[in-house]
């Protein structure tokens, strides 16, 4: 019989932390690409344009004048997804027909002042300014709501609308469908093995090794074993920690300074300004926020869609969207291809 | 009080077929889009290119060369992400790295021989006979294999690489992540309500009517109460039918009436080619194919991205890939818009 070689052989793995499966068929990368090419990202995003929403003292839709500001900008989301106060849809009629309530809030934080940076060309200390607001922001609106997601959706090949480097702050009054996966799965992770899912996970990945693209003193970045998106990663601190908010000075420093190593790394994967959704899942707040969340450990997803270029990316379509994920390399390979990339960002050599 | 009115209010709505949750947020299309716009479609395809690999005649990438075919034709896919015979991961050292097994054939089927045609612009004789050949592919794979996704991935947006009109037919050794789901949740309902979940659901959108598209003697089609994409829809039998080779010859005829009426439709809203995934979920097969199975009621799935028009998509990133699926009309209104549009193709009016 042929020895299994995860890299040759279409198998399927399973996610334990949102209960799914994936296809695994490294193989299919040796097929051509006849498929669609994105456009390339726009090449010179000006430092500031006054009639961009989000730069320093531009006008936004609902009038409201930005201030100068020079660092990172919090504000309300002018065309809001959940607004916090929505009446009941009352009660269901049929089981087959729920509705629910959905209240919450929407923000926009403007990483810089500048539109033609991003967060791997930031300094340290400016990432951390952002590391910060994240923090701040989960306690203001974790203080009301159960679920607060903070997710970057870069690119225009991601839906991102605006250059300017950003991203957004949305809080539920719900807890929503993946945040309850995690929730279910951590929790039964626990009551059946005593100890955290992904505090256990992450001690495995340093052993394994093969599927680790950075470590630092107080985190780690790797591939998950589950991963959907061909260079998708997870980042997970190395200490136990539930929220963002409870992150020491010190994890907060080595936060920006592991960021900029990665993000630069997915910069230079195929020397272009990496398109990516990023977001952070950590153990729900609001009015439960002080019972026992000791099974959730705070982590960051990163999605990237690219495949095999700047711009042929993959596409989750046709069987993955009835039937299951699939990739087309394996995580290991992804692994190796990012640890193997230099820590200096690509433009900043050319110059 | 404010009333509620789905059309104004977000609301979170509960898909009983696959255990999830949408985040509805009707008042966001008042919102200007800024971001990305697709590339018009190709214009114009050549009927026959010698050098398509799906064409009549044309040498394939394993040097095969296609019969002249002049209906449908049925072929393996030359890079196929399931093989029959792939080796076994091998037993599981954790239980947060489990792999397992995966074999199984893709196939791809051309629905005809030129190029520059689609099924809403083929005879419903021409469709009939593309639902023989599922029905018939479904038997013969589903002889050995416990799934067999058939599914039609049209245009580039949708990571199509071939304009030939075609689907693809994927078998595998597994039951697939999202046929997982619709299993537990139809046996789930059989097993508490005595009857089929989609058939009870088929009845009360036949009662509740707002979001039926289109109905004929054998088939409804209609936009989920808890549709994700702008303007899904599902496809269902009237009669109870677990798997496509049990529909009968009126069956079939009726199915490629309707699927052309939906398909202009769909063509019609924004005059354009209209992009889209659909595939086929009907109860599983191969060696269990004899067991009780009579929770499950055969439908197809249509899964279009566009919202705003034919080059502005619904963008599943951010929000969508961290927390839960939102969308940006209520199932109702895309019902209305879609139930208004003629069922004679814009192509062939402009003619
Ligand atoms: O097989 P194709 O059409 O080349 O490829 C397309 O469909 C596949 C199955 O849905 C996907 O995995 C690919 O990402 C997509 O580009
Ligand atoms: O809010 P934006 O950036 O305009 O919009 C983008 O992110 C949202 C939240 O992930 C998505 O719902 C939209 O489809 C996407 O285009």
């Amino acid at each position: 019989a042929t020895t299994f070689l995860a890299s040759e052989h279409q198998h399927i793995r399973y996610n334990p932390l949102q209960d799914e499966w994936v296809l695994v068929s490294a193989h299919r990368m040796k097929r051509p690409w006849q498929g669609q090419v994105e456009p390339s990202p726009l090449k010179t995003v000006p430092r500031h344009d006054p009639h961009n929403p989000l730069c320093p003292g531009a006008t936004r839709a609902n009038g409201e004048v930005n201030p100068h500001y020079d660092g990172t900008f919090l504000f309300d989301n002018d065309f809001p997804a959940l607004q916090p106060d929505a009446p009941n849809p009352g009660p269901s009629d049929h089981p087959l027909f729920q509705a629910e309530a959905a209240r919450g809030v929407c923000k926009v934080i403007c990483f810089h002042p500048w539109s033609d940076v991003t967060l791997p060309l930031m300094s340290v200390p400016e990432i951390r300014a952002v590391v910060d607001v994240w923090a701040s922001v989960m306690e203001e609106l974790g203080a009301q709501y159960p679920w607060v997601q903070i997710f970057e959706n870069k690119g225009a090949m991601m839906g991102c609308s605006n250059p300017h480097p950003h991203c957004q702050v949305w809080a539920s009054s719900f807890l929503p469908d993946i945040a309850q996966r995690e929730e279910r799965s951590q929790r039964a992770y626990q009551s059946q093995h005593r100890e955290p899912l992904l505090m256990e996970y992450g001690r495995q990945e340093l052993i394994r090794k093969e599927r680790l693209v950075l470590t630092s003193e107080h985190w780690l970045v790797l591939v998950p074993f589950w991963a959907v998106w061909p260079f998708q990663t997870l980042l997970l601190p190395r200490r136990h920690v539930r929220r963002l908010p409870e992150l020491t000075p010190a994890e907060r420093d080595d936060l920006a300074s592991i960021m900029k190593k990665l993000l630069t790394k997915y910069d230079n994967l195929f020397e272009t300004s990496f398109p990516y959704t990023m977001g952070w899942h950590g153990a729900p707040t609001g009015s439960e926020a002080g019972a026992n969340w000791d099974h959730w450990q705070l982590h960051a997803h990163y999605y990237p869609p690219l495949l095999r270029s700047a711009t042929v990316r993959k596409f989750m379509v046709g069987y993955e969207m009835l039937a299951q994920a699939q990739r087309d390399l394996t995580p290991e390979q992804a692994a190796e291809k990012l640890r193997a990339l230099p820590e200096v960002h690509y433009y900043l050599r050319q110059k």
